[in-house]
């Protein structure tokens, strides 16, 4: 089987590291970066990972879409807050035939992504991984890093395993990613947000890592409520979800090393939040199945606040 | 009529500013303090106030409920978080047929005054006041002060216009503090919540004064949905509060200067928050009712880790 080229949209701590790691393995991946642009032309990629450090002192860099070819696979590794640039970049760079790779977290993405490329396969990777950028093209892979892949089709309908996915597994495998295959991309993107939505909103609306929130009895409850309230969320979308998830849940976070969620480092930052692929779109699709999520909603709504003051202060300070 | 004698159990920013007002008005008033008992015992209190200042050279002051004279009305002026100390403070103050006032914001304290002096008059003011303690027996009276009246019986059925309200209301109105007459304690409990549960509870989790609140479109929706949920309460407990009195919260609250709550006063001062007073027993009261209020919840949920978090870290501290 012939391998794919990449392009990676968005070399961050979660494009940087897997493209490096699909170039490490032999393939043909290219490099869109912004600020990092300059070190990275000249010096290339450091990764520095539980698995093994590593550097590549050459990569296909670019700053501009319109300067890269067309690639097999176009990887959207950008923050959800960066979609609106996905109508001037992808057009250019997918092939009639190709596919674009989501490795973005939340709901509703592949859905924009297809009104913008229509006859192209999409093909999502729900990715756990723990991942910092910790320097200009200095990647510091700190756990995890498995990704499970869904294909979309129409109204989220389940494709089961399909050769584009399969391909693309293959060749993550081979650079050495845990790879899983999902037949429903739908109930998998639900699932993830029994995680996500819940140990995301709480840690930075309360200023807590995740051992906090779950030694504390009060938020220990408020967990478990708003899970179940996912639960329901995908149940909306005629998902079902075991309770028996929601109790390995919170399990495995109880296990975990204290853990800063991805949208607390990004509040801390002063970074724009993911909460309308996190919460908004789930909130929406569940609303037009008729179901209302009361406490998503208040998390949701507290989360627009501080999303929106950061925002304002940056730009004050800008 | 012969005028009533007071004792003032917490001689704060609230009880310190109504027990001076009555004193300067000719009553005879005793006051319980705590860290200011050295001060006052031997300087008296000072009150600034929009309405005019005033000083007390020599005031009735006690450190010790023991060495205090029974008095006809028994104020508790004290924050809710501090009623574990009711059962040693209120047996040895009150007279047989003599009442006791409480000034403390949320719900059933009533209920638990009751038990402790089964055979008294229990009566309750709902105070709108704006005022601050700035130093030692010095109360710095900002805005409002009026204090709605209605007494307790039990099972908060209603008793309409008393004779013991009417003879405080006589009281409070000469000594120039604005009184009405509430026919029915719980609907006028529950008709205060309105405000207290919404802004107070998002004002400390939000880190926001009530202007931001109300500016932001995403907390102005929140806002109102906790609102109606608190009327929701009211309703489980027979008591209809009326939709329009939502409106004329949200119209009042956007016309304010901008506030910061008490409760975020506290949280800023590292002082225990009136959680369980202003949230939880209302939850209950309505769960008890069968009715769930799971915004609400949420906010009373994220509260307690807040304010469980402060008092393990002042006592890391002390």
């Amino acid at each position: 089987m012939s391998k794919f080229s990449y392009s990676i949209l968005g070399t961050g701590a979660l494009g940087g590291f897997y493209g490096a790691k699909l170039q490490k393995a032999g393939l043909n991946v290219h490099f869109l970066l912004k600020s990092d642009y300059e070190y990275v032309a000249k010096s290339g990629l450091i990764v520095e990972s539980k698995d093994g450090d590593f550097t590549l002192p050459q990569v296909n860099a670019y700053n501009d879409v319109k300067k890269m070819p067309q690639s097999d696979v176009v990887v959207i590794a950008l923050k959800t807050t960066q979609n609106h640039l996905l109508p001037q970049m992808l057009p250019p760079l997918v092939k009639d035939d190709g596919v674009v790779l989501v490795l973005q977290n939340g709901l509703g993405v592949e859905e924009e992504v297809a009104k913008i490329v229509p006859n192209v396969s999409i093909i999502s990777g729900l990715c756990f991984l723990c991942s910092n950028k910790v320097g200009a093209g200095h990647i510091c892979h700190l756990d995890y890093g498995q990704i499970t892949l869904g294909e979309y089709a129409s109204d989220y309908n389940p494709t089961g395993i399909t050769d584009n996915m399969q391909h693309i597994a293959n060749d993550f495998a081979n650079a050495g990613i845990s790879i899983e295959l999902a037949e429903d991309l739908l109930l998998g993107r639900w699932k993830k947000l029994v995680w996500n939505i819940t140990y995301n909103g709480l840690s930075v609306i309360l200023n807590a890592r995740t051992d906090e929130l779950m030694s504390y009895v009060h938020t220990r409850k408020l967990v478990e409520q708003l899970m179940y309230e996912v639960v329901a969320g995908s149940k909306s979308c005629g998902r079902i979800i075991p309770d028996s998830f929601v109790q390995t849940m919170l399990d495995y976070t109880v296990k975990m090393k204290p853990y800063r969620t991805s949208m607390k480092i990004d509040y801390d930052e002063r970074r724009p939040l993911e909460v309308e692929a996190i919460f908004g779109n789930p909130l929406r699709k569940a609303q037009a199945a008729g179901v209302y999520l009361p406490q998503i909603s208040c998390v949701y709504q507290q989360l627009k606040f501080l999303d929106e003051k950061i925002r304002v202060r940056t730009q004050e300070n800008a």
